[in-house]
């Protein structure tokens, strides 16, 4: 069981080439990730509250095929790996399941000066529970 | 005397209408607000370590002819009115000396929990200086 | 009758005053447009198509409460005012019923080579239908 | 001799973990790419006049340290590698020699149908001056 949002391409996505912009897949990537943890019942604002923000470390894309205006994109989104302070999540843009763009980011755990430290616990559970439910039929 | 400063269309900015998507052009307005405060010896980081932030409350845009993936933008802006809490200011980005658009943005002050307040009085100082430069030939 | 539609604000759509940046509810007042079209059964890649494209010459926003992180707003839109070449869109974005931003776009119609011409006469019609749906009860 | 170019970081930058959203080095390494051609004698604007467009096929990006509202940004540019119809840009994103951020794109080339084609000679040899000049002391 894979969690997965959708997402309408704008003009305001798109560039002269007629395609969208390849910077802009980073925002739906944004936006699957945030599906993910909501799916588990946790918001990002709630993580913020604990005083541990998520900072992007690394990120990694590939562009399959171009998306356009007025494309309904759906997002599919796993958490790949977990570690004591940094997890990476996968990506995965289609398009009437076309594979247009696929990627991940690997974020760390800080606390808001930007000190990195290990995820609180329930923010782990959270994670364990959506790997099990990725793996389940 | 009016502050002016530059920036360059990028590809980023351009939409499939192979011009400058319309909401860009709040970004430059944004930058000529800046400059023109920096001008001042007033960099709005300052400004927010005082506890005090100043969120656009209207905006106006009017586009006049379309700016176009490499063109070097210039961006004129000037501070129209100021009130108790409340300022206007006005932009003209230009290209090779052809007005592109042209706009404004009223700003209202506030604290950090979105109080409306008066400007702080050093910062009123500066607004009177920008305006009696403007004004100087 | 009015048209509606919805959006996720994403961290991608926030500044460091920890609300949503001004330019970006141009982006949802796109969206918006977007949709009204769409319910009327026309679609804007299907208008280019035709080599008739709406560039934006006039923009009005004005900013009732912050937006946030994590925010599902509902945008309506509704078509205000057409002449020869030239319309009037007015959206309203809210949160929970609460009005956030407001605003309008002035378009016209010119042809791919940026030339002002009238309404193709089916898009006209949509635009009538769209007006009397709106007054609709 | 390693091209470089300068960028302020903007408000609309920002995010309200009150640093540079990820997604928006990717606008500054393409002001880079942009930059690193333009210095070359070869403007983008001229290369898609010949039928030709080059999008990203892959992008990496690796953050550093977070930039910040009022930062100045170097982006330092090079051509890591040339084939066929592919090649391979680097870049690095300081400020006050500070590594803030690293990554690349990888481009191929093709026609504006979308199909995969080889470099133009007189781009081909663009990028191999640019890369000699890179060796140079």
């Amino acid at each position: 069981m894979i969690t997965h949002t959708e997402a309408l391409v704008l003009y305001a996505d798109t560039d002269q080439m007629g395609i969208v912009y390849h910077a802009n897949y980073l925002r739906w990537f944004e936006q699957g990730r945030g599906e993910l943890f909501r799916n588990a019942g946790y918001s990002y604002a709630d993580y913020e509250k604990t005083g541990n923000v998520l900072p992007v470390v690394e990120a990694r894309l590939r562009y399959h095929r171009p998306a356009r205006y007025g494309d309904r994109l759906r997002i599919d989104t796993v958490v790949k790996e977990v570690r004591g302070a940094s997890m990476l999540i996968e990506y995965r843009v289609t398009c009437d399941e076309i594979l247009l763009a696929s990627g991940s980011t690997r974020h760390g755990n800080t606390n808001t000066e930007g000190r990195p430290c290990p995820f609180p616990e329930a923010f782990r559970t959270i994670l364990e529970e959506i790997i099990s439910h990725q793996n389940a039929h």
